[in-house]
This record gives structure tokens, sequence and C-alpha cells, in this order.
């Protein structure tokens, strides 16, 4: 790979990353504002743009970068031997500044400060095997996807994590890149700095048991339909 | 069929049943925790999450296992001689385990008692009637589909619950293992025992009217667009 | 086309537009009971089972009997002379009593009376006009898609009334079948016997009109994406 | 390119741009007038529909025009010449018209005024900033599908601003066609007329910008997924 290549993969993953942050994290902050107090239906203006801009960006950028936008599977797929070390070193750190540089395009947007430090509580062992859960799932529908149906992969995801807001306790992070953003906003969606290591730890461990799993169960798969 | 396929056959079963009822049992508890009391808000938070989810894992299982997840379709199978009577059994069995197994997990995550006895009543002659045209419904989504558009069945019996859940008066549970599964959690979306039975009886009874009527009706059919 | 053929297509009409009113009526029913009076709500609870089920059957009967289930459909497609007269006649009358049962379902699933005649006024120039644009809309979404993107017609028709419920001033009936069956329910989705007429003929001059309009404009478009 | 091909060209982006204004300003005024003050159903109510409108009016009219309905958009495709510059004002002219023409159908048929002016402020330096990133991400949607996944171009669009209505603190006009419209409705989606140019200035900017980094990113890009 030559250095453009690994130039626009990198931009791809930082610019998707963002876009998944500053959707994460603008829309919590308009969903509370207009909700009135009533948290599932803050909930809901959450979960609807993070399923959409999913797809969005893993239909825009999957060409490019393969929209991995997570560190839980850019390990994933290092750990499959279909990213070598040094890039998916690359990868994870672009995920981690462009997850920061969402956050800061949300705050901007919404006139709140650029940087904050969250308050918001998220521990205990329920919302650790929540998080586990959460991206044992998430990669269960990039394999399960991405080997018979490329096209569906987008979809996958989307609606993955549109489940995945509702029926996991912590509302499914599943994601490092995520999580350290989210530490830095004092909104809906945020999340207190020392509660991160934790989930970050729970989600890489969802995440190898996934690839554990996937590869004996699809090891001889055809596709039949 | 190896030992070895029909293992995955069954692991994939047991997963796919288990992220259902984690799904369907987890967002009824953090739709109704959330909701302030809008029973419509929260059956919402319920809805929106469980068709997702059923996308997902009959995208992710179907070229492993045919993506049943559901007593009611396999005896349908069965009855279409698709499925032979032994593996029909342990499909059976393994949804059946699988649907407790999401059970627990949606309870572990929501900090829940790990077991307990739904006081929610659900009976009459309304609710019987509603899990059958619930059933045969599901079928028709699945044989309609699954012969001219198999790329399409994930869709079509993700959308159709997300119907089902509004127009039938029963919430559409239409599914034997989710309704066992169902029976032992006391919260959103529980059964009582003593009410599962006849529930599902009339998801079989509406099964088998599917399958006679969309044998006839798609006997001969040739794809047409 | 010999007996067993028009028969299934018939049938196919009728099943699909029974389970269309069991929707339109019955998430009615569920959503205004659970929304708390909250009437946005119990709209939403009634337009996202309705354009998930029209996709649906679309999906399972469109092969079948091509899916009108409208006879607003049936006679724009009469215009175009794609369907004889005699055939046509009967889809349209199929379609009327396919309606009717399924209002009847609803009622029975939610034990309501099984006839009822509606109260619910829904008169006057803006809701005729609303009716036309609304019909004329849905024939745009189906002429638009079936010559160069036949699998996406179910997609566009359930979007497309998804959008309608809102943005017409009416929520888009759109449909002579739904008219009909919906004077005789005395819930959300009714409209009084006297308003009816009304509706069917501003609907079927919205239908004409789609026909003339995108005949011109679709004459001699190449598939070109 | 003769003239009837000119003609029906003009009219397919004058009836969508038509059918989203009718879309956004109806569903706004549907939503609010339902919501009973609670703004985030009503903002769920208007982000629904048109997201599910502009699936339908992309797949509908893309094969005649291209489905532009915006003149950022079309102003992106001349710099990339792939449209020469009379067409594309032409195009930007019957955009400005049909958005018009969608106001006032949306204001007949929920009875309102015709003309109308927008008392609603949406300014300062946070919108327009929303405004850029909105037409940017919108732009990123387009080229990122268009080139390899062309039957997906639809549904990223309508994904994207379903996502966007929330996330950009302007909910997400995007489009300076959609803007002037909503100049002249006093209703839910209002923007008073002061603030449209800003508006207009920032979408273009955010055009602008996405151009040259896809221009760049995707060069080189294979299919690969």
């Amino acid at each position: 790979m030559n250095a453009y290549a690994a130039s626009r993969r990198l931009a791809a993953e930082w610019l998707g990353t963002a876009f998944l942050l500053a959707t994460v994290i603008g829309s919590g902050i308009m969903a509370e504002r207009l909700a009135g107090g009533n948290v599932a239906l803050a909930l809901l203006g959450n979960t609807i743009p993070t399923g959409a801009i999913l797809v969005v960006i893993i239909l825009v950028f999957g060409p490019v970068s393969g929209a991995h936008f997570n560190p839980a599977v850019t390990i994933a797929f290092w750990l499959r031997r279909e990213i070598g070390a040094g890039l998916a070193a690359a990868y994870i750190l672009v995920q981690l500044l462009g997850g920061l540089a969402g956050m800061l395009a949300a705050h901007a947007m919404f006139g709140e400060a650029l940087w904050q430090v969250s308050q918001k509580a998220r521990t205990g062992p329920d919302q650790w095997f929540a998080e586990a859960v959460a991206a044992f799932g998430l990669l269960a529908a990039i394999f399960g996807t991405i080997k018979f149906r490329p096209e569906a992969v987008a979809w996958a995801v989307g609606l993955y994590i549109t489940a995945a807001y509702w029926f996991t306790a912590s509302t499914s992070f599943a994601n490092p890149a995520v999580t350290v953003a989210r530490a830095f906003t004092d909104t809906f969606s945020g999340i207190r700095p020392v509660d991160a290591p934790a989930f970050i730890i729970a989600q890489i461990v969802g995440a190898v048991i996934a690839v554990l799993v996937f590869n004996w169960l699809l090891r001889e798969t055809k596709r039949d339909g």
C-alpha cells in the first residue's frame, strides 16, 4: 500500500468516526433539550439518528477504509489477520482523534463549552456485562454479514446498534473511541472518565469472544440464500 | 449432515434466539423504566429494537441454520418436509434453551432477579385469535419471500413483527420459545405461566393454517418482478 | 389465465388488503388506547406499523397478484392497459371485501363491536385536495419504481405512506378500499360514511392525473443508475 | 439533449422538490398541532416523514433527472463538471419554484394562509457552522455512494437527513431551495427571511468543501465490498 492509499484510509476512519460522535453526542443534546424530561423520548431521539448515521458512514467509507470507526473492530480484524499491526495501530489512533473531533463539532454546533468532563456514573458489573454483550453482538453483526452479504453490513450494524441502545443496560457504547469521546461531554450521552476504562476492557473482551465463536461458527458455511 | 454441521446449526439457533429474547425483554425493561408511565412510548421503545434485531439475526444466522428461532416456524418447515423430524426436535429444544438464556442475560444486564414469574394476565379468546393471526402473518411473511426473494426474508420478518406488535391485541408473541421465556420475567413483556399454553396452541394453529394456505397460493407462482 | 391462476390472484388481493386494514385499524386502536391522549404519539403508533406492513404485503403478494390492494391502483393499471377490465373489476371487489374482513379481524382481536359506524368528520376542500395529492404521490411512487427498480416498489410504497400520514392533512387514506372499511370503525382511524364518497372521488382524480403525468414523464427514460 | 429530455428533467426536479417541501412543511404542521407542546415528539413527527419521502423521491425521479432537488447539490455536480452551467441554472430555478409550490400545497392542505412570513429566528455562528456541516455530510452521503453503490444513494440521503435533523443544531436545512421555501411559512419549520441568506452561504461553503475532500478521498477507490 502506498502513502496515498494509507492516508486516504486514515482520513476515512477519522472522518467517519467524527460523524459518528457528532451524531451520538449532538443528537443526545438535541433530544434531551427538547424531550421535556421524558427520557424514553430522549433516548428515541438519540437512537434513530445514531442507527441512521451508521448505515450512511459504512456505505460511504466502507469502500475506502472498511469502515471500522471502532478500535474493538480493528482489534478483531487484526486477530483474524485481516489487517496488519502497524495499520491497525494507526486506525485506532485516528479513530480516537476522529471521535474527539466529532465531540468538539457537536459542542460547537450546540453552543456548548468545547471541552467538558462528564459527571454521569456508568459503572458496576451489570453495565460491564452489558458492554461485553453489546460488543459481542456488534462483531456478530459484522462477521455474520461481511462474508456472504457484504452489501448488508451497513444495515446490520445500524440496526444492531438501534436495538442495542435499548436492550443493553449501558445503552451500548460498544466502542472504545466512542467511550473516550463521551467522557469529555457532560451532556445526555456522557460517561465519567473514571468509568471509561472498565467499559473499554469489557468491549474488548466481548469482541475477542466474538472472534473465537464466529471463527468456529462460520468456518465452513456456504452461501445458501 | 456431519456432527460439526449439526452442532453449528444448533449453536446458531441457540444464539439467535438468545439475542431475540435479550432484546424483547431487555428493551421492554429499558422502555418501561424510561417512559414515565406512557405505555405507547414504552411499546415504541420495545417495538423498534425488536424489529431491528430480527433483521440482524436473520441476516447473520440465516446462512448457518435458516434462522428459525421459533418452534412454530420449525414445525411449519417440518410440515413442508424441508427439515427432518430429528433435527426439528433439536432445533425446538435449543430455541427454548436459547430463549431462556436471553431472558437471563437481559435480567443480568438490568440488575433484575435472574428468575422471575410473570403476574401479567394475557388471556381470552380475543388474545388467542390475535396470536393465531400473528403467527399466520409471520409465516406468510416468510413463505412469501423465501422462494423468490430470499434476501428479503430478514426485512419482511423484522417489519412484520414491527407492525404486529401494534395491530394484534396480544402484541404478537407469535413464537412458543418467546412465550416460554417471557413467562419467567415479571417485567414489561411478561405473561403469566398459566396463560402461556393457550398462546402456544394458538400460534401453532396459525402456523399450520399458513402452511396450508400458502402451499396452495404459491404452488405455481413464477418470479415476476 | 386459467381458473387456478385467477383464483389465487384474487385470494392474494383479498388477503393482502385484509392485512392492510387489520393493521391500519388495529394499530390505530392500540395506539389510541396506550397514548394517554397524546395524538402525535398515537399517530406515530399508527404510522410505523402501516408503513411496515405495506412493505411486507407487497413483498409477499407482489409475485402473485401485483399487490394492488387498492382500487385506485387497479384503475390506474387498467388505464395503462396493464390489466383487463374484467380482472380489474374482480380485483376491486375482493379488495373491498378484504378490507372489510381486515376491519372485522381488528375489531375481533381488540374486543370491539364487529360492525361500527364512524362518527369522525373528515371533510372539506382542504381534505379533498390532500387526498388527491396523497393518491397522486402513491401512484408516483409505484410508477417511478416499477419499471426500473421493481425490487424497490415495496419500499417506495411503505415509505411514501409513512410520510403521507403526516404531510397530508387527511393522514392519507389514498385508497377507496381503505376508505370504505374505515367508515365502519368508530375508532382512531374512522371516517364518517357520509364523508367517504368525496374522499374516494378525490383519490381517483389524483390517480388519473398521475397516470397522465407519468406516462409523459417516463416515456423514454432509460435506466441510468 | 433534446427539448423533450430537458423538459422532463426539469419537471422531475420541480415535482420532486415540491414533494420534499410539502413533506417538510406539512409534516411540521401536523406534528406541531398534535404533539401537545412536546417539541421532541414534534421533531420526530417531522423527521420520519422527511427521511422517508427523500428515499421515495430519489428512487422515483433519480432515473429521470438525477434527483438533485437542491441547488447546493447541483452546484457541486457543476463543480465536478457532471452537469453543464446552463442546465444547472435551469435546475436551480425549477428547484426554487418547486419548493415554493410544495410550500403552497402544504398550506392549502392544512387550511393555512397560502403565503406567510416566518418569525422564527435561526441565526448565529453555531447555526451557520451546523449548516456547513449538514451540507458537507449530505454531499458526502451522495459522493460516497453514487459511484460504487448507486442503488444505495436514496437510502444514504434519506438516512443522513434523518440523523442530521437531530445532530445539527439547525435541524439541517442543508438545501437553499428548502431554505427559501421555509422562509415563507410561519409554522414549525419556518425560518425568518432575514436569516436565510447566511444559511444558504453556509450550505454552499459546506458543499464546496465536500467536493474538494471527496475528489481527493475517492480518486482511486475501487469497489471492494
